[in-house]
């Protein structure tokens, strides 16, 4: 979504401003000063994309090696007087050793392709930087965004976007053709003071990750405490050490809470947004930011909790594999075989574990699914009646199963006093909370009236505004109010 | 392959006709009718594109807040003058509350974005009846394919077809040359009677994957009621309660059976073909319907055969987990602890279940990948020679594998009376009937004289009809071979 | 990448010589001869593209149900005659069949469509054969790398390119405008010459994986024998058959060892680049060829390693399903009660267990992030400092704990000499070599000077040229260095 309100394709100025004006994009000739592995790449490509290429480099010879043949190779002041399009593929700091080809590079387009180290690093953007020590030339920021790696290979799919700026028209049509013509999407970006946004994009970190990993590292560190206060310290207090349980037994005791929770967060905000526009009889008064954020995260919310699944899943396989659970077999049997007992068949256990683990593992396999269906390639392949039915749809049914699967592992545990340590009910319990209130919400949602008052909302009708109504089949239409609200 | 015989697209059109008549494209003013997600995305999308938007609201103050700040949010009436291109962003059962429009609207292009909720829900498509509505404008049927998100995330690899229909062919040419603007492929699909099947397509769920579906929850029915009755029904007859089997055991036998004949399933209707185009000695002969179908559901057949076996894989791993599994344990150990007895080794079990569950991971292995080769963006990046490679040969690899797995399983099973519960014989007997059949086949084409004789009908080589022909290698020319009969 | 310093693409060529001279491309009309799939899909292709198509075929009308009905489909003669532009859809050795239409043939462009079945079957190209038999013609070799299967569906994403090579600029310009309204990506490979290398590109088989496969190979093959005398062969001559464990035990000791290597030498190379780096004061002297490579290969290595670590996680959960592990259990529980000996809680064994499996599912969870995020649409979404971050961070974190994971599964043995079978050490401890001197060396680049020194010369500077140098912060820009060298 790099661009947003401000961004207009160059592509628009061009046919407005006429094509046939202007000499001859391609073929023309295009000059790279340094010699890093970027301008290398660069390089390439603009060969590659039938461009004369003259690459400017303080000692031409020993450098000519890492260049295409097709390139030339020569003294940087020589190159800058080939050509008046020039690529400056040089790391901010040696912007000043360029200060000598000053009068060369008089009124000339500079492309400044750099990149910094950090967010903000410095108070001005590199861009406005190489603006300021050459004031005679036209700076156009661009290029950034891609990497070395990208100009080689093409990128096929993925982000072919360049994020174009400068305070000259001219300059940044003649860069977004050039971009055109190597294969990327010109995007324009507007007037020089963006800059520093462009070069902010390609030093972010997973931002849409932030809030979801620290709200699950969160939930983690509450329940694994929790579970290790009931799990550990009471025992111990009792007097037993079973400090052996904390590197797997709570682990895996705490992976599933969060895993269950963060499910339900997935669907809490739909339910929230169908609340308030229940409440406000319209769907055009925007969210609270909150809700939106929220709105926004849940894909990864989604993917972190099937990831805590998948490892409680890995987890409990391995329950059988340990030493500890090998002793306590042996020593069971031990015991059964000196006491002469040899029913230890306990009909009840045996059902409640079959079940929760079918359960269990069912959940699971729908949840992959759902995680299956989020990669950019098979989420792009779906139409939104196909994606809503397996996120929305689908999900909930998981959430359902989960819950099955939850109330099936605690049984009847809820009501037996000995499992309240130090009063502290079973985790269990505690997690039933939110996916619960979730469920509870949706059947409500699924009432005829309010469903009907719902959908006749996502449909564009007021609260205290006649509109002639013919009311749509509930299940198509309340997916795709799911669905609007889903992306 | 949306658009088929039938679609060309408007590129063509376009420099036939010239592009040099019309007004420039971009920079042109467009309006747009409503205020819904749609619309404000297509609002965002258009002025990131260039255009100057201008939408038309009941109540433009309370709705400015919703569009992008270049955007123009005036009355309905007021928008509509200023441009001779809208959008109808809104719902089919408000459509007659434009009517009072109807004389600003005369001669303009209105474009019908609008979709359904159910499969030919109406006897007439929106775009004919928005065209009924405003007989004295030109409707455009278009965009609806495209989700509110696709425009503002503007999609980056996936579908960026915009299929367009409409009787006239000038406004049919605007409207595309905006989608291409805005970044999209516009398709011809020809005149208004299309717009029917256009507002069909987003409302399409998962069509190549219903049959599949079907037939895999077919096959479980049947072999789970088959693995009741020996594991259940059989053993309660003899009055033994064996029902907590049912959660696990008897859904963990059943899944190796679907997942098995799934996989076999795909491979038959590549031996049948290669049947037919022997039998008939051409390649030109088209395949029966069902044949087609079969060929084209493989992939999804495959990925449901690979879903049952990660399930068979993971209830596998479940089994030690169980309470049942414990007991069982324990209580042998306190028989032969009575008994004295210390050695309970019998070689060859163990020989068997280590054999077979060694083979059966490396089956899965290789399943998975399958699965992960059929991911569009990796089978986009694979020749088809790769692809071929992987899902013909290493697929079929994975059949054989199977076998083995199911073999050593079943060991002497079959030849032991008592695995005959009911006189029926042992479940995976039953499921080696179809795997035999084509690799049966698949050993008898690869004999030199048969596969000859196909790969010269598979260049082209006719019954009765002489052709020079020079002998190409076998090996590279089969899958060759294979791999067209593979897409 | 195909193309490489040679390829310019068409559009240059097609904007410089001016589009406005030629023919209206789409609308003209094209000839196809044959009536294979090729042809088939080339012709439903064209007709979607509003091209009139005239196919050439020996009888007409049996063929004509295969084609779209938009094409007409006729004689080879009459079809000829009716276009300037024919795509020859037939195999090599059907070519001579063509002869007597040389005549009509004189003078017009032939689109040499064909592939081989083997990398260098035939001495000369088929595109230079075909031009030997018409020498009349104009041959232009192309489309060969597109399959019939992306000719009808239209690829989304994925391989668009259409290399093209002939020795007449004219006739690959119009083929080359043909390719761009199909909605492919022409690409100029020059003259006749190349033909072999385009004919040779669809026949590559995974030319990136074979070094990987051959290694992780090799590496089972020496650790499976070398654990198979510790495991097996060495217990034969004391007098215990053990060969049971051959089929699962001893895999899965291999198993692990290939995995953990392999991701250490995902990031050895990385390791001597920048020791070579270090050593030149540059990072403009070119790696040795083999550091090119295997820098080129770390992600299929990589791939490769997670591969393995899976296996050896299925294999690991199966132990205890196994027979032999019920019966050795039973044994040792008869043996103990026999002996009324109840206590066999060994404390270290159990925690050195609880410890190593915790520590090796978080391994197994962060390779398993790492494989996902090599997936091409996904890598593609990240910027290269969040892939930076996953790949060359996470990885190495994923290294560090898989090193824990091995030290604690291996605990004491290396000091108890009854592990010395053969006075052969334990497998873990040959295994730990190589990742110990990647770590070290990692660790020893992060002081502060040896980094400060790297990051220089990651920045440009060069031994004996002084740069005006503002340090950068070290992570970032490490992180940097590292993209580039991971790309």
């Amino acid at each position: 979504m790099s661009g947003g309100d401000m961004a207009k394709p160059l592509l628009g100025h061009r046919s407005v401003e006429g094509d046939h004006s202007v000499a001859p994009t391609a073929g023309r000739t295009v000059g790279v000063l340094g010699s890093g592995d970027f301008a290398r790449s660069l390089a390439i490509r603009l060969v590659c994309s039938g461009f004369k290429v003259v690459v400017g480099s303080r000692n031409p010879k020993r450098k000519a090696g890492l260049f295409p043949s097709a390139a030339e190779v020569t003294f940087q002041a020589e190159a800058v007087k080939k050509t008046d399009v020039i690529f400056v593929a040089v790391f901010r700091e040696h912007y000043s050793t360029l200060c000598d080809l000053a009068d060369v590079l008089a009124g000339k387009i500079l492309v400044d392709v750099s990149n910094n180290t950090e967010i903000n690093h410095h108070k001005e953007s590199n861009a406005e930087y190489l603006a300021s020590l050459f004031p005679a030339c036209t700076v156009v920021k661009g290029f950034n965004v891609i990497s070395a790696w990208t100009l080689q290979s093409g990128a096929r799919d993925g982000n072919k976007q360049v994020l174009i700026c400068s305070n000259n028209q001219e300059a940044k049509r003649i860069v977004a053709e050039i971009a055109q013509v190597m294969g990327f999407t010109p995007v324009d970006m507007g007037c020089m003071s963006s800059a520093c946004e462009i070069e902010n994009i390609p030093l972010r970190l997973l931002p849409a990750w932030k809030i979801p990993i620290f709200l699950a590292l969160g939930l983690f560190l509450f329940f694994f405490t929790y579970n290790l206060v009931r799990q550990v310290i009471h025992p111990y207090i009792r007097g037993q050490k079973k400090f052996y349980k904390i590197p797997i037994e709570v682990v895996n005791t705490t992976l599933p809470c969060v895993a269950y929770i963060m499910l339900s967060l997935v669907y809490l905000p739909g339910v929230l947004a169908a609340c308030s526009q229940l409440y406000y009889g319209t769907k055009y008064r925007r969210f609270p930011d909150w809700l939106d954020q929220w709105l926004r995260h849940r894909k990864q919310i989604g993917l972190l909790s099937f990831f805590c699944a998948a490892l409680h899943a890995v987890y409990s396989l391995c329950l059988p594999m340990r030493r500890s659970h090998r002793y306590q077999l042996i020593e069971t049997a031990v015991k059964q075989a000196m006491e002469k007992k040899t029913d230890v068949w306990v009909e009840e256990e045996v059902w409640r574990m079959e079940i929760y683990i079918s359960v269990g593992i069912i959940a699971l396999g729908l949840l992959s699914l759902l995680a299956i269906t989020s990669l950019p390639s098979i989420a792009n392949s779906l139409n939104w009646r196909e994606f809503s039915f397996v996120q929305s749809t689908l999900g909930f049914i998981a959430l359902l199963i989960s819950t099955l699967h939850t109330l099936t592992y605690g049984w009847s545990r809820a009501f037996d006093e000995n499992q309240y340590k130090f009063y502290l009910p079973p985790t269990y319990t505690l997690t039933l909370l939110v996916p619960c209130t979730v469920i509870l919400a949706r059947v409500i949602f699924s009432l005829p009236c309010i469903q009907q008052r719902l959908l006749r909302i996502r449909r564009g009708w007021e609260k205290g505004r006649y509109v002639k109504f013919v009311l749509p089949s509930a299940t198509g239409e309340y997916s795709s109010g799911e669905t609007s609200s889903n992306v």
